[in-house]
């Protein structure tokens, strides 16, 4: 690639384009094309992310795209927060319509108004569904390819419970789930904060988003979970009967993991000076053979390529490549398309009955006896996922600093990703003091860290100098 | 189920709803809710869908969902055939938007326009994309769950050629990935006919349609492909360069597999008086095991039950009842949901160190000794699916009349699905004769049988009475 990473956003602008990720030429602002390179990885997310839900218990469904106005603004926070950026359908064919619809912005109008004719006793419950879809919001911040756009891919699963607790544990499922899939599997490291109220979903009792940190140290919120007690229950009319013959309301939760913003996550976190570097179980194609060839050679080396892409086809994807291109252009191409692991065969390789590999993450090249191919190539596949986590663990666990007051937020966030400061609180009343932050030192206030116990003692309140109660993190923001 | 299939208009209706596969109750018309058990076979069938078309050199894409109405009206035969549908978008929040926004009631138009992009050279060709989406159609017919509404899920593949004759080759991969999937793996039988111009595509030459027959003997249209020409090739200006510089128009194809309907055909092809019946493969519970237990040997047999859930869970989907109903409840619960095969262990089943199995598509029940179980399983899995399909085909092979008169064809529609008639031409001078067939017997005009060579002789068009040059078909139809 012509550009470095350190030079990260036109490093990313020039991977999508080169690597044919995403096309942003459609003639609609903040509607891109969404290319086969990057729709293989994402369905590979998808599939691996919907395992992950349905092992703990969710069941797909599939809910309309259109949300009748009367759905969508029956909890009045949801619809304060969402009517605003919602694309609306007012006609069909030539005739006006009667009601408008929204497109949906995210779905627990539609869903909870079917809820409430599907829960009636302790059996329907816990009610555990997800949904894989895409969403539509008309964003009014800048958009980019993946990290920000007004049409999404995301899944969202939707529970109800009847008690409090369960719907508390729900949360810290979420994030387990989280954890097993986005950091574990995707190799991205992240925190998850406790939002301020201020800055919390629309209708949630409280939302914990799963911050990760792009290389230029600004934070992405990754997937968030909600809990959403009984503020939707209500006006949605959600109610069991319990085992004393009453009616109560279900507590609910909501969990949003977005496909495609995760994907540029993946893209940015792993990528080097030479492209992509795609985890194992996410590429398109795991395994590149590239022939090395002479005109007297070929037809021998042609015949051991196809032989060998025939095996691991049966456990890999595999792509041999047999354009006519040099193989100097094939490695470079191949690389910048992040495939793991690369295979050269020639003539010398066949006389030694060995294959060159060579991995995409540390890109070490060696030789391998044809006989230990598949075992080597299994082995890495554990390999690369936990060398690309490690390496993104070590850089992502070094960006956290703290500072007591402005000044010093305003020198360590241009060094850091994440800085602790001590806050007056993340009740509405602290909003002020993050407009302060915003203003002073361009940082957005992400929360408070998930599990954090410590609190500050005899410290000020970063922006009003009032008494802090507790710390909060800042970070740049995408 | 309290219904016969032999009324089955109304069983329809019913099974959808005691399988809970849809609900109709969403309040907006012409949408539904798809349920879990639903989606959990759709999924499937999207990706044995998708597999057909990957191993036949297609990628998949993502286009957006709304497209520009400068788009949408460049081909003129389209936009009168599809703007009368259009959900139109004209507003976002609270702004009036310049210019309004088609909700893709197909995705020719968005993906074209962008194919003009990426099209230059030979290189480029074949392009063959594919994108799995749902698309809206503001419907005038009735609706009905799976068979026809406003919203529906599919997969569209679109592919672009240097010649003609690549393009007409790929109609004929279209349906062999059709027969391949639709008929091979999921046991719907079909025939492909080729459409009057009167009812083909709008914008295509030609529209190959596979219908198959609900059990009233209504066709109902499954997967059609379409030969475009170079109809949007002009309009969306996609040339390439050729051999001799020269600049060409490409010559395209589309292919549209409409997932909820194919599902629907599923439903109604092998359902029976107690229910669903789904092919193996397709099911979203492959083997349900249903203890026998009394009291004193409860803990031994459950005990047996979650073993034999283990083992057989790494290659199948299974699912152990443990609920607290009856063994009977169970069974018919169970073949109504149209899980493929269930065991019942009790505890003399354990003594004689079998247990008895029992096939949903034949009812069929017999012991197995234990050991055998998993081979006996893996040899079910084919046997279902070739049972269900023969089964299908010999009713549906049996479907086939001819007619040569009006008054012969109004007597034949009401015994057979598919009706032979002498006809004047499949051109547009022919509607007319198709209008008549309609008023006076209610039957639609199907087209020729694709592959059919044989051509009337001395016979009159049943319509116009003036010499019959071809056979076309007629059926009632959904």
């Amino acid at each position: 690639m012509e550009v470095k990473k350190s030079d990260f956003s036109e490093w990313y602008n020039t991977i999508i384009k080169d690597a044919e990720l995403c096309d942003i030429r459609y003639d609609l602002k903040g509607f891109v094309v969404f290319m086969p390179w990057a729709v293989m990885t994402m369905n590979r997310m998808f599939s691996m992310y919907e395992c992950g839900l349905e092992s703990k218990g969710h069941v797909p469904a599939l809910f309309p795209a259109l949300i009748p106005e009367s759905y969508l603004t029956r909890e009045s926070e949801h619809v304060e927060g969402f009517v605003p950026e919602v694309f609306w359908v007012t006609a069909a064919g030539n005739n006006q319509l009667e009601e408008r619809y929204a497109m949906r912005p995210t779905s627990e109008t539609a869903m909870y108004s079917m809820y409430s004719l599907w829960i009636h006793g302790l059996k329907d419950l816990p009610l555990k569904i997800y949904q894989r879809c895409q969403v539509w919001r008309h964003e009014t911040k800048a958009t980019k390819p993946f990290i920000r756009s007004r049409e999404f891919y995301w899944i969202e699963a939707h529970d109800a419970f009847a008690t409090k607790e369960q719907a508390e544990a729900q949360v810290k499922e979420d994030m387990e789930t989280t954890e097993k899939i986005l950091h574990q599997q995707f190799g991205v490291p992240f925190l998850f904060f406790k939002r301020p109220q201020w800055d919390k979903f629309a209708g949630a009792v409280d939302t914990y988003g799963a911050d990760t940190l792009m290389p230029d140290r600004r934070a992405l919120q990754l997937p968030s979970t909600h809990f959403l007690g009984q503020n939707f229950a209500k006006p949605f009319n959600i109610k069991y009967t319990d085992e004393n013959e009453e009616s109560q309301y279900v507590w609910q939760t909501c969990y949003g993991p977005a496909i495609s913003r995760m994907y540029a996550a993946v893209i940015a976190v792993h990528g080097d000076d030479k492209g992509l570097v795609l985890p194992f179980d996410i590429a398109p194609v795991q395994i590149v053979i590239v022939p090395i060839v002479k005109k007297e050679t070929e037809e021998k080396v042609m015949k051991k390529c196809r032989e060998l892409e025939k095996k691991l086809c049966e456990k890999y994807t595999v792509k041999l490549d047999d354009s006519a291109n040099t193989p100097g252009f094939k490695f470079n191409y191949w690389e910048m398309k992040g495939v793991p692991i690369r295979l050269e065969i020639g003539m010398r390789d066949m006389e030694n009955k060995s294959v060159v590999l060579v991995r995409r993450d540390t890109l070490e090249k060696k030789p391998v006896p044809e006989k230990d191919l598949e075992k080597t190539i299994e082995k890495l596949r554990e390999d690369v996922r936990k060398n690309l986590r490690e390496k993104a663990d070590k850089w992502f666990d070094g960006q956290n600093e703290k500072a007591d007051s402005m000044e010093e937020l305003a020198k360590k966030i241009e060094e850091k990703g994440f800085i602790r400061i001590p806050f007056c609180t993340d009740g509405m009343e602290g909003k002020p003091c993050a407009e302060a932050v915003k203003d002073k030192v361009h940082a957005n206030i992400r929360g408070s860290l998930y599990g954090e116990k410590e609190k500050p003692k005899n410290k000020k309140c970063i922006g009003c100098g009032k008494p802090a109660t507790l710390y909060l993190y800042a970070s740049r923001q995408y």
